[in-house]
């Protein structure tokens, strides 16, 4: 609890007259509120003059502060090496984390990923992981203390334990209009990652159709303020601006993106994907203090990919997490969907777009996510693009193919995923995947 | 209840990002959530979007009218004459409806007078009434109907009837910093005053340190969006701006009014209180029909004073309500104050200026008024000025008066209403009472 007392009333007055809250302040109104001496619609009223007037570097990182120490912070310092996770803001296909965990791991840098579950068009790492058979992301802190420091790398789920006053607070944001907020956002980010006991974090932070943030300012904004709070607890934190206007990878849906990832691994992986895995990967065996330059963690996290190092890890971390390895080398062994069903050209041309929500929306449909957070996912389910924006096509080629285990789903899935696609006469250009990177020394242009 | 359905989030949605809600998506918000259907957290979110973004003039008569119709609108259609009433921001002193109500009543205009309690530094008109010994508010329905058809006059206390959301809404805004926003008083004021069935109303819209508005700006800015609400219910509506820089009259405290309104009403009132009461009454008695023009109003006005028969009129009233007559001819009747204390001039000058926040919080002090809404009043605490700004000062001359019965509430009072008190060397000039009048053909100085 926060050792001063102030007028509740006044605090909000004070965000609502566009003043800065001190530290104290903003601590006293987590605190008061995870403790339930201050109600909902306190909180609510405070929250939206948060997100209409802002909150400064300073009040964010307060907030962030509050948040994390609402709960407990993980204690890995008993683990040797600098302890480097990756967080992304979510997206259409982002399997990304399946990928560059173990290939940063393979360089002996501990990687400890707690990751979510998906909700809406985007999918979560957790739901991922559970699409492999008997894969377990329920494990007790000490077993994945004990994963982490055998093998590196361990996947697991957010407990309650770690900040609960977040978990409350995006609760309410959720039903009062104010989640759309760059510093309640980060705050909330921030607080879940640094509870982690890391010492370095790369954010991925997405912008376009399929991302929580539309535009490539907005999400440099965001992650300014992230790698702000990632200053003010100097923790070493780099974010990349990513594009999110098309599917990451042709794979949407947990298994099919397990599958993709798993080639990935094996040198098969798509483009896109892959300039993107290398550049956080690269990133992070930099911070992990294993190269000197992130050109020279590129070229490792490469060699990674092409000497199997990376792929052996992640068949060691399986094994540790009670997941079928037979099946991770060979895909036949798997329970594909009962149904599939193609999207087809109407017309020769160019793609030229696909609209990462409607495919998001249209996996979501066939099974693959969840509509509410009750809702069942059906692994085997989703979508796979046959075609990504600057590929040719012929009138009645394949554009996709949707896979379901519920018939029924398919006719409103294919709709979605069929108006999701653009042609055009004219030839049209691939996707720029990585637009920026914002450090401790400011915003830089990536070509 | 409204009858189309709206998503409350989207709602919310929607003011946060400062568009205009339609007249049906504010009803929809008011029906909701005075049938418990919309929870205070929502309600509060949307009103802080409502406070920092504003609500267009629409939108505040779509407020009021949802607030208006979530309780009974009071029928008196059967009483003959326009139904004219006064309606006042608050202000320090402010007795003017015990004297211009009878004046316009005197005229068989009818006077439907619901007035409120006191809270904090301001008085309110029921607990003036009510330090009449024996003079009862609290009255049914029906008996304030007959009341109103036989003097053409009545005066109550709002019921649980009236306008109930306003109720709900103004308790939430009271604890979540979001009283102070134009469209919200000017819908909350309206929809009570609108809900006594008037068919015109005159709005004393006051500003300075006495006042809820403490700029003239800001108090001609509630009095257009007052009057543009009146125009939308089609109720002819004229506000004036009249100066709270300093108490009105001499007296602050409720029998200590009553004193002075009685002795306005027998041609002996101060002459600030006489220019706002003549102004407002003649406006009240051109309203009713019974003067052609303002001017013709105020002469009226004055002559109802000096013919005494307003005074009549007070005394049928106050004995309709049960109230003791013969106190209001002979003043040494009533129990005045144990205690009294002067407040004297400590130089010799001119007073430049009297703070009514301050003369009213040492009247509060003294137990004239309530700090929290379950305090008692002492109906003969409070203060008599004895200068006025403009007024030439001895040093050691008597400045004001306090009484009480707590004894021990002296010392802070004396404290406080001592600091009100300013003076200077050269001398100042007496306050400008009326500077504007707003109606629906626009805004008009007042010389």
């Amino acid at each position: 609890m926060a050792s001063k007392t102030f007028n509740t009333l006044s605090l909000i007055q004070k965000k609502r007259d566009n003043k800065s809250l001190t530290r104290n302040e903003i601590a006293y109104l987590i605190d008061e509120y995870t403790h339930d001496a201050i109600p909902d619609y306190q909180m609510s009223a405070f929250l939206m003059a948060s997100y209409l007037n802002g909150l400064d570097e300073d009040e964010a990182a307060a907030l962030t502060h509050a948040m994390l120490y609402s709960g407990k912070e993980l204690d890995l310092s008993a683990i040797p090496g600098k302890k480097v996770d990756k967080h992304s803001t979510g997206g259409v296909g982002d399997k990304l984390s399946l990928i560059l965990a173990p290939i940063v791991a393979s360089y002996d840098i501990p990687v400890p990923m707690i990751s979510g579950r998906g909700l809406g068009h985007t999918g979560g790492t957790l739901d991922k992981m559970e699409a492999i058979p008997g894969f377990t992301v329920d494990i007790s802190l000490d077993r994945y203390r004990d994963i982490l420091e055998k093998c590196n790398i361990v996947m697991a789920g957010q407990t309650e334990e770690i900040a609960p006053a977040d978990k409350r607070i995006y609760g309410l944001r959720d039903v009062t209009a104010t989640v759309e907020s760059i510093p309640l956002i980060a705050s909330s980010i921030m607080s879940k990652k640094l509870a982690e006991g890391i010492d370095a974090l790369v954010l991925d932070v997405k912008f376009g159709s399929g991302a929580f943030m539309k535009t490539s300012e907005s999400a440099q904004e965001l992650a300014e303020a992230l790698v702000a709070i990632g200053e003010d607890f100097d923790k070493e934190t780099v974010a990349y601006l990513t594009n999110m206007n098309q599917p990451l990878g042709y794979a949407i849906g947990n298994w099919l993106e397990v599958e993709e990832a798993l080639r990935a691994l094996q040198g098969d992986g798509p483009e896109d994907v892959m300039e993107v895995t290398h550049m956080l990967a690269g990133t992070m065996i930099m911070m992990g203090d294993k190269a000197k330059t992130i050109a020279e963690g590129i070229a490792m996290s490469r060699k990674a990919v092409i000497n199997g190092q990376a792929f052996d890890k992640w068949l060691e971390l399986t094994e540790e997490q009670n997941g079928d390895t037979e099946v991770l080398k060979d895909f036949d062994r798997y329970d594909d969907a009962e149904y599939f069903f193609e999207v087809l050209a109407a017309e020769t041309g160019s793609v030229s777009g696909i609209n990462a929500y409607k495919a998001g929306m249209a996996s979501l449909e066939l099974g693959a996510g969840r509509k509410t957070k009750e809702d069942e996912i059906d692994p085997a389910a989703g979508v796979i693009l046959k075609k990504k924006i600057g590929d040719e096509v012929q009138e009645g080629e394949e554009l996709a193919i949707g896979y379901t285990n519920d018939k029924s789903s398919i006719e409103q899935a294919r709709n979605i995923l069929d108006s999701a696609f653009q042609i055009q006469d004219k030839s049209a250009e691939a996707l720029t995947m990585i637009t920026h990177r914002v450090d401790a020394e400011g915003v830089f242009s990536i070509d």
